[in-house]
């Protein structure tokens, strides 16, 4: 994302765990060897993007912060701490002006729902809102994407199909869960209704989640439904979405035209389409949203935001 | 499933349109030569079931009702008939009394929404549904099971996966569409809120549904959010959905144990797992729901209906 972005390094530098160190990634034609993270390797860096777990964040974003640079996290470990902004770069950039030294970025719902859910509020107010996910393996990382692989070529084989990596066969199946557990609720449920509420800078907003995992390599798709405070018909709900940033609006469902994971893969768009009147709510619209959970989910959301520090 | 359920048949025949007049099919050791259908060749019958398309059963089920005999209809024909019971024997089986030779069964998704929904209205009392559905390739007919098939194989033999039966590729993805659409809605939004409504006997609940084909052989999985008239926490749902007829609750998310559709696929009972209170409504509760569309959603329920004429 760096390079196709064209972002404006003088200089980038690899680091990740003693295991990984020497490694080599490929970087503007050559290759970059990969240095063991410490405290003071990221020393005298302007920004430095975090993408390994919340215990790593947690152990090196705050040396980064003191020694004057930026950590732009991608982990939960900064999400809900009130001191450090968590910023989608269409929906709240505002908030990127109190930074201390780091930044976080909301979870790969979390983002393209608040993108598709702000132009709503903005122009009819939200009152509650329901979602129900269809979210790819690759949300789970690498290992699940391979063995689903994995699952299809057996399956094709006619041999076995096992799950190792995940607690049920994704391959064929829909699961309705595999993330730890908050109570009754899967942890992604929990997060991705506070991330929600805290980038709409709605702390009060009622949101139903249930997350569910489907057998696709790359796309989180949502089913929504929102309650508004004043009535929206689906052509005044499409205008809105269609003029807010970050949005395409796919919706013309008599030509079979909405969003899927497998169009969506590969944009940074947030894709919208079902758009319709929900009837059976007080000011009712429902919508499909659909986005790329590697990309805007992600890697795109972080480079924004470090493209916004630097402008 | 007749053959399973050990249906007391004196006699069966077996009727399909011209083009497969001829054909054979296994029948109780030996097998039964299909026969042309006509009004006449159903003549005499006790029973007749219905499971092509609406076409042919408002062609035929009238004459199956005027020669004395009752059609029981899989398609969609009857379904709102006033006149024509619509029968889900775990839910409203006292309906059935005041068949005129004509019952109609509901469509796939609203058999085992009824029946996860059923003991929760007598319980607490439904106020709201919102429904969103991950239905499997099966529900579309086995041309689509074939192509999802052949779309992995083309995958995994790294050659161009294309659509042809479904708008769109099935194979790693989800898809909010591929049913004729009925305005902003699709036909199958209608009608698992309508015969939803009508089976429960609760003609004004409000429904939400958002209709969505995921790459699953066999089993319709939903996610469901109830608002109930009165509260009831999980422990509480968990034990009126227990005690209901036609309902395994699987529930121990913590041990990732919940239903997926490749548990459920081969049995006869609706699954409900993920029983939790939903906080962002008065008396929310929120439950995924899986159940066999090709068996409990469609050849089962038939079955029992005409067991239940029979008894």
């Amino acid at each position: 994302m760096l390079a196709e972005r064209a972002f404006p390094a003088d200089e980038l530098r690899a680091f990740a765990s003693p295991r990984s160190a020497g490694s080599r990634v490929p970087w503007s034609g050559g290759e970059l060897t990969v240095a063991a993270v410490t405290d003071d390797a990221l020393r005298g860096a302007d920004i430095v993007f975090f993408a390994a777990g919340a215990r790593t964040s947690r152990e090196h974003a705050p040396g980064v912060a003191d020694a004057g640079g930026i950590a732009v996290d991608k982990s939960s470990a900064y999400r809900m701490e009130p001191a450090v902004p968590l910023v989608v770069p269409e929906v709240n950039a505002a908030a990127l002006e109190s930074h201390r030294g780091i930044v976080a970025n909301p979870n790969c719902v979390a983002i393209p729902l608040t993108i598709a859910l702000a132009p709503l509020h903005d122009a009819f107010g939200l009152r509650h809102v329901t979602v129900a996910t269809y979210q790819a393996a690759s949300g789970a990382g690498r290992a699940l994407v391979d063995e689903l692989d994995e699952q299809e070529r057996h399956s094709v084989a006619g041999d076995a199909v096992e799950a190792r990596v995940y607690p049920h066969v994704l391959h064929r199946n829909v699961v309705p869960g595999g993330w730890p557990m908050h109570g009754d609720d899967t942890e992604e449920e929990v997060k991705v209704a506070a991330e929600t509420r805290r980038v709409l800078g709605l702390p009060e907003l009622p949101i139903a989640v249930t997350t569910v995992r489907v057998p696709v390599a790359v796309g989180h798709s949502m089913a929504v439904w929102c309650e508004l405070e004043t009535a929206a018909d689906a052509v005044s709900a499409r205008a809105a979405l269609r003029q807010a940033p970050g949005v395409a609006v796919v919706d013309e469902p008599d030509e079979q035209r909405y969003p899927t994971p497998r169009d969506v893969a590969g944009t940074d768009a947030v894709h919208v389409g079902r758009v319709r009147v929900d009837r059976s709510r007080e000011h009712g619209l429902a919508m499909f949203v659909v986005a790329d959970n590697l990309r805007k989910g992600a890697a795109t959301n972080a480079v924004q935001v470090a493209e916004l520090l630097i402008s």
